[in-house]
């Protein structure tokens, strides 16, 4: 961090508003890069990223650096039953529920620094900054690292706090994944499958839930708005398409006769992103995965298969997105004499962000003389999670260049002593 | 066969012209029968198609057997130091240049008993027509089985008649191909690769080259033609094309910060199926291959690989087709944010069919009653090597639903045996 530009903006914030204590952002600085070590790359630097899966021998390492920085902290963290830490600070009426705020330190396979870290890692320099200005609370704080936030595919992922919301899927914990059976992953990280509910949070028994996080999308850096106020978190829709065509000789099959499954998927591609371009708002629209059969350069493609994703906060909106797509392809079907057969294979539903909560994130970015703008969350969080049992907010920082989920994941140092500092300003408003 | 059928036809083609004999079409149907045993499929049929690939023991195989048939014809084959087989029916002048006709038995991985066998096993049948009638020509009859025509990929195939006619590449014979080096696979098949240049025929070294097969596409068979008089094998080139965009996050990636690699491939793919169609001809022009990286539903494509390949008789046309292709494909990187490199991967020039054999061929099928139509020929043959060293002429019959290089090619044992004789009076029309 460059010292003095962080000095400079606490000058600036102390001029709008003098109250609240500021976080030390040299120390979460710090607390980054020295979780960043287990799961880096090997001879590698920060800048070489992390590989921190769920469940790993690195994930374990990382959780445990964790445990120490709360105990520092001052907290007593406990594991419960899905493998998720957290930690209570008490209030002065500790018989009020908490406010709750963390995120998740599980990385993607060659994954970057910031994605989960920084909110769980601010969550705690919240507190520490706390007991430092001996500022005590009414309401009591509980800070949160949830386990297994990245997953690898859909259903995978976004584990502990679904099963703190009680929406594990039925089974889930006898699936295997990358070797191991999840109920014996959980036993690893020090929780306990068999008891499983009792990692379960009723519905108000938060005051409300906060996270912060990377924006892992270039709207806030490009536009240079230091905060995002998340509005929800989008509902996604995904579809499995399969064209067939017939495959036949590229020489020999006149342009006429061809049925080109793959000239079929060009169109309904094309389609897709005009579809969901041409409406205002903020919805997106990706075909991600294509392959092609039997793939040879002289022959006419047979058989295609593609996924469409759609996500937008609104599900009926992306649901008469894919309406349109679905009608499309049964034109395109007939005009290049191919079958499109288009089949529902994921659906997830927005979270919204709750509307007071947004507004006390304004307004603490306002006392700390920070620009925001609200925007969607087009990824997953365990805010949506928690959205199911309370009031959720969540406070996004720019991501420099939109990158997340790679090596070259990076936010400046200053944007993330901001963002803490705007986590804490809000959590003073929710916990009085 | 419906003998009643064939006899019909031989009936009708007698009212038109009684002077020349009728090849065996019952015989020709055993051979073709027989053949198919040779990289059969365990336990299938001959509708479950061929594995013959070229020096296979299959082909091996099968090479003997066409060999015995011609001994059985009363020819004397020799193998070539390429490994081509060959017999000579001498003539009245045996000092003139032989008329050459034949074809290839090897295969594709299951592929079809028509394709290749057909040309093969109807030169020889041809023979033992003219010997079971007693009939003599002027000019001698080559009868030529070529090795290795399809090969698995460009520059693999077409190999005994490109040996012959002195295209062989350089440092080909040391290239390995299906585990073998091509020097000892030639040697397997009774070739000699140390006196390779013993195979090269020399330019007027044969009268002219005729060649049946199937016509592996449905142009014919749509149209209810018997007989497909070619005009040429067509020009092919082939670009490899590497479309770089970026991948990035599908839920954090807004539409219009994109830089979508397959969308771009999919406007390029769509671009040439519309520039190609657009031009009156019968050129073709195929995305045949692709692939997409890191191909996963949520992340948007950073990178596709595809494959243009355009076909037509005339190499100019389809220079001129490549080069809107490449301008196209300029202002698809320019609206899509993307890189898009079009580089030249092969060219295979065009190899026209002399006139004065496609009128030989339309007057031959005239004499026997059967309509006509010219037609380019969309796939490559040995026919394409013959035509640079003297006149050329291809005589197609027509696959049922335009199948073939499958299990399912299929040509009507009626149509089998018209080709063959319309093969039978052009030999004589050439051979004086």
């Amino acid at each position: 961090m460059n010292r003095r530009h962080f000095l400079g903006t606490l000058a600036l914030s102390a001029l709008a508003e003098p109250a609240a204590p500021r976080v030390n952002g040299t120390r979460l600085r710090e607390h980054l890069e020295a979780l960043s070590v287990f799961g880096r790359p090997p001879g590698g630097s920060f800048a070489d990223g992390v590989s921190r899966v769920a469940y790993s021998d690195a994930d374990v390492a990382g959780r445990r650096y964790v445990m120490g920085l709360m105990e520092t902290a001052g907290l007593q963290p406990r594991i419960d039953a899905a493998g998720n830490i957290s930690a209570r600070r008490s209030g002065s009426d500790s018989t009020l529920p908490p406010v709750l705020f963390g995120s998740h330190i599980d990385s993607v396979p060659s994954g970057g620094n910031f994605d989960g870290d920084l909110g769980s890692l601010a969550a705690i320099e919240v507190v520490q900054t706390l007991n430092e200005a001996g500022l005590a609370t009414g309401r009591p704080l509980e800070v949160v690292v949830w386990c297994n936030e990245e997953g690898f595919a859909y259903n995978n992922g976004i584990y502990g706090s679904r099963a703190a919301a009680g929406h594990l899927d039925p089974g889930e914990l006898e699936l295997v994944w990358n070797g191991v059976k999840k109920a014996d992953a959980i036993r690893k990280v020090g929780g306990d499958p068999d008891r499983i509910e009792e990692a379960r949070r009723k519905p108000g028994s938060f005051h409300c839930y906060l996270e912060l996080h990377i924006e892992q999308g270039g709207t806030l850096d490009q536009a240079g708005i230091p905060i995002g106020v998340v509005e929800g978190i989008v509902a996604i829709d995904r579809y499995d398409v399969e064209i067939r065509g017939f495959a036949n000789h590229a020489g020999t099959t006149p342009m006429p006769q061809r049925r080109d499954a793959l000239l079929a998927a060009s169109y309904l591609t094309v389609a897709v992103n005009e579809i969901v371009r041409r409406e205002p708002g903020r919805q997106v629209g990706t075909v991600g995965q294509l392959s092609v059969s039997p793939n040879a350069p002289n022959v006419v493609p047979g058989l295609v298969r593609l996924t469409v994703e759609l996500r937008d906060l609104s599900s009926a909106k992306i649901a008469k997105l894919a309406e349109q797509i679905r009608a499309r392809a049964g034109q395109i079907a007939s005009e290049t004499q191919t079958e499109i057969e288009m089949r529902p294979a994921a659906h997830h539903s927005e979270a919204l962000a709750t509307p007071a909560v947004q507004e006390s994130i304004e307004a603490a970015a306002a006392r700390l003389g920070l620009q925001t703008r609200r925007l969607p969350s087009g990824a997953g969080h365990d805010a949506q999670m928690m959205a199911t049992l309370g009031p959720m907010g969540m406070i996004f920082i720019p991501s420099v260049d939109g990158i997340s989920h790679a090596p070259k994941e990076f936010s400046r140092w200053e944007d993330c002593a901001r963002g803490a500092d705007v986590l804490l300003e809000t959590v003073l408003a929710w916990a009085g």
